[in-house]
C-alpha cells in the first residue's frame, strides 16, 4: 500500500532544502539547493536526449557517472546551454562553491539550470544566492516548497509529492520528489526544461536505483512528452540514502513496491506538469487499451495527446472524435479501425462516441460537451488489437499557450 | 525557363472545370469537377499514409491504378472517412454518376471529399450538385476558379497555378494545379485534408507520371507535414492528355524540364497552403544547407518549421533562437553545436542570430525583431556538416490557430 505524505523533499530523513532569491528572474525565488546530511549517497540521472545538451547537464551527467551525489544546485532564469566553453566553466564552479561551503567533493555536486537559452548565467548574483541557501538548508515543510518554488519558471503551482511504502521485507521507506513543469506540455514537453528531483531513504544500489528511476520515467514524464521536442536541459536525478535500513534493493534483489512507490512519484509528479501545461484549461488523459504491443499502446496514446488539434477541440469543449481517429490512424499503432472503440470520460460522467467501429450520428453526442465542462477530460481508446495497454497526459492548446509562448523573452 | 501564367487548370488544353454549390456546405461552393475532353488520360496520385483512410481514397486508388483517369469529382463540406460500408458505397456513387452522365467507365473517375470526419454525405444534394456540374463544365478562367473554390474549407484564398515550360524536345507544355490547405499546416498540415489535383498536356508514361509527381511531392507537400499527422483524406492527382505531343516522357527518357515545371507547381501550391495556414500571420521557411545528407537537410528544415515554440515565437515577434536551438538538436540530424549558424531573413535584411557557435548577445538583437514584421519569415540554417539541404515551410501559432481549430464544427 502507497501512502500519500503530505510535503516534499524533506519528508525523507536526511535531507535538507533551500529556495532563496539570487535575482536571476525578474521576480521570486530562483536559486534552490537539496542536499544530503549524510554527505554523498547513491544517485541516478536520466538527462535530455537533446543533441545539444546545456552546460549544467555534461557537468552532471560526468558527477553521477560514479553512482554518487551528495547536493543539488539548481537555478530559474537562466539556462546556461548554448554558452560554450564559459557556460562550462559557469556550471563547474556553480558546484564548486556548493562543495567547498559544505564541505564535499566538487564531484559529488549536481547542477542544474533552466530558463533562456544562450544566456550567461549571472554568475557574481549566483555565488550570492549560494551562499544565502547554504545558510537557509533546512529539513522543513517550507524548505522544501521554496526549493521547488525557486525552480519554477511558467509553472503556475509548485509540484512536489511524497509517498510512504513499506517494502517487500516490510521495512518502511519515504520516497518524495519535487519537480519543475514542461511549460509546453504536448507536444513538446521539455522545450522549457522538465526537472525533478527525486529522494529517499531506501537501501538501494546505483545500479538498481537506475534502473527503477528509468521503468518510472518511461510511464511517467516520458507519457508527457511527444516529438522528440525534448529540450536541452531537462534532468531527472535520485538520490536515496539508505537511512530506512531495508534490505538494500539491487538488480538481483529487486522490489516490486519500491518501484511502485517511485512510479507513484513520478507519475504524479508528470500528472502535475500536465495539468499545468502553459495556458492550459484542460487536463487530457489517454487511456489506451488492447494493444497489440507496449509499443503501439505509448505510441496510440501519445498521437492522441499531442495532436494539436485534439487539444484545441477539447479546448473548444467540441467533441470532434474524427481527430483523435486520424490520430490513432497516424499514430503508427496497428489496429482494424472497424472493431475501434473511443469513450470520452470525466467526473460528469461517460460517453460512447465510437463504439466496435460505429461512430454515435454526430447530433446525438451533445452529452459529450457537456462532459468536457470537467477540467480533467479522459479519452479511453480500445484498439481491439491485443493486451497491452499504456497512458499519457496532455492538456488543451488555448489562447493563453500563445500568448505565454509568443512573449518570453519580451 | 519556366514561365508563370494567369489562371489554373484550365490553362491546359483539353480540361474542362466546374464548381457548384450542392448545398453541403451551410454556404458557397462545396463540389467541384475537373474532366479530360479526351476520355481516359495518363494518371497517377499519390494517398495519405494514415492507416485510417476516407471511403473516397479506397474507390480512387483502385480506380487510378491502371494509370488513367478521365475526371475528377470532389466535395468540401464532409470527408466521407470513417463511414463504414455505406461510406464506400457513397463514393462509388459518386463516380458512376459522373460516368454515367459523362459517358464514361466508372474505373476512370476519381472522387476526394474533405470536411468533418464521421459523418455520411449527404447523397440526395450530391447527385444534384453533380448534374449541376456536369452542365457547367467549361474551360474558362471562371470555371477554374469555382472548381477551386468548391474543395476550400478553412482556406482564405483559393490556390491554383499554372506554368509553361519548354521540354528537352523543344515543346512547350503547360501544367497546372489547384490545391486546397491543409488549414493546419504544420505540424499537422494534413489532419484538415490537402488536396491537388494537377493536369498537363504533356505526353508522359504512367510509371514516369507517378515517378515526377513523387518527387515533386517529396520536395513540396512533404515539406509543409511533419509528426506523421497526416489525414484519413490527402490525395494528390495528377492527369497528363499528352496533346503537347511532345517526345514521351518515360521512366527510361525522363525530362528535367518537365520535372522542374511539375516542382514548380506543386512548390507554388505549398507555399500558398503554409502562407494560408489556419490563423497564420507569419509564412516561416527555413532553408537548411551543408547538412550531412539529404534525410539530415530535411528532418532539420521540418523540426524548426513545425516546432510549436518556434511558431509561438514567430507571432509573437520574439527573436528566440534558443528554440530554433533545441529543435535542431531534437531533430535526429547530425552536426556540431559549435559550427552551427543561424541567419534571419526577411524583406527587410538579414540579422545573424548565431555564427559558427557563437550566439549574438541578447540585447543585440533587436533588429531581429524589426526584420520580423514583414508577413514571410526566412530562418536559414547553416549545419557545417556536409553539402545537402532541404528547404520546409510552415506559419506561426496565433491565436486565430487555436480559435479556428477549437470551434471546427460547432
Amino acid at each position: 500500500m502507497i501512502t500519500v505524505l503530505e510535503g516534499g523533499v524533506t519528508r525523507v530523513p536526511g535531507f535538507l532544502a533551500a529556495g532563496v532569491r539570487a535575482g536571476i528572474k525578474r521576480r521570486g525565488l530562483d536559486l534552490m539547493l537539496l542536499a544530503s546530511e549524510d554527505g554523498p549517497v547513491v544517485a541516478a540521472g536520466a538527462f535530455t536526449t537533446n543533441l545539444i545538451k546545456g552546460a549544467p547537464l555534461l557537468v552532471t551527467m560526468k558527477h553521477v557517472k560514479n553512482g554518487e551525489l551528495a547536493a543539488i544546485v539548481a537555478n530559474s532564469g537562466s539556462a546556461n546551454a548554448y554558452t560554450g566553453k564559459r557556460g562550462l566553466r559557469d556550471a563547474r564552479r556553480m558546484t564548486r562553491l556548493v562543495a567547498r561551503l559544505l564541505k564535499l567533493r566538487t564531484g559529488d555536486i549536481a547542477v542544474a539550470s533552466t530558463g533562456l537559452i544562450g544566456l550567461r548565467l549571472p554568475m557574481r548574483k549566483i555565488e550570492t544566492g549560494i551562499r544565502a541557501a547554504v545558510e537557509e538548508l533546512l529539513n522543513s515543510r517550507e524548505a522544501s516548497l521554496n526549493a521547488v518554488k525557486a525552480i519554477m519558471t511558467t509553472d503556475t503551482t509548485p509540484k512536489e509529492i511524497a509517498v510512504r511504502v513499506d517494502l517487500g521485507d516490510g521495512t518502511p521507506v519515504t520516497i518524495a520528489g519535487i519537480a519543475k513543469g514542461a511549460g509546453m506540455i504536448h507536444p513538446n514537453l521539455q522545450t522549457a526544461t522538465m526537472l525533478a528531483f527525486i529522494v529517499t531513504d531506501a537501501a538501494v544500489s546505483p545500479a538498481a536505483l537506475r534502473a527503477a528511476l528509468q521503468n518510472s520515467i518511461d510511464q511517467s514524464f516520458n507519457m508527457i512528452n511527444i516529438d522528440n521536442e525534448t529540450s536541452t536541459n531537462d534532468m531527472v536525478l535520485a538520490l536515496a540514502n539508505g537511512r530506512a535500513k531495508n534490505r538494500s534493493i539491487t538488480l538481483k534483489h529487486q522490489d516490486k513496491r519500491f518501484q511502485a512507490g517511485l512510479d507513484e512519484v513520478l507519475t504524479e509528479l508528470a500528472w502535475m506538469m500536465a495539468k499545468d501545461g502553459e495556458g492550459a484549461s484542460h487536463l487530457i488523459e489517454v487511456q489506451v487499451k488492447n494493444a497489440r504491443n507496449k509499443g503501439d499502446a505509448r505510441r496510440a496514446a501519445l498521437a492522441v495527446a499531442g495532436s494539436n488539434l485534439v487539444k484545441a477541440a477539447i479546448f473548444g469543449r467540441d467533441p470532434n472524435y474524427g481527430r483523435v481517429i486520424a490520430a490513432l490512424g497516424y499514430s503508427g499503432a496497428s489496429f482494424d479501425p472497424s472493431k475501434l472503440s473511443l469513450e470520452l470520460v470525466s467526473d460528469r460522467g461517460r460517453v460512447n462516441l465510437v463504439k466496435r467501429g460505429k461512430p454515435r450520428p454526430w447530433r446525438a453526442i451533445g452529452r459529450a460537451r457537456d462532459l468536457m465542462r470537467s477540467k480533467e477530460i479522459e479519452i479511453h481508446v480500445d484498439l481491439a488489437a491485443g493486451k497491452a495497454c499504456a497512458t499519457a497526459w496532455g492538456c488543451d492548446l488555448t489562447y493563453d499557450y500563445v500568448r505565454i509562448n509568443s512573449r518570453y523573452t519580451t
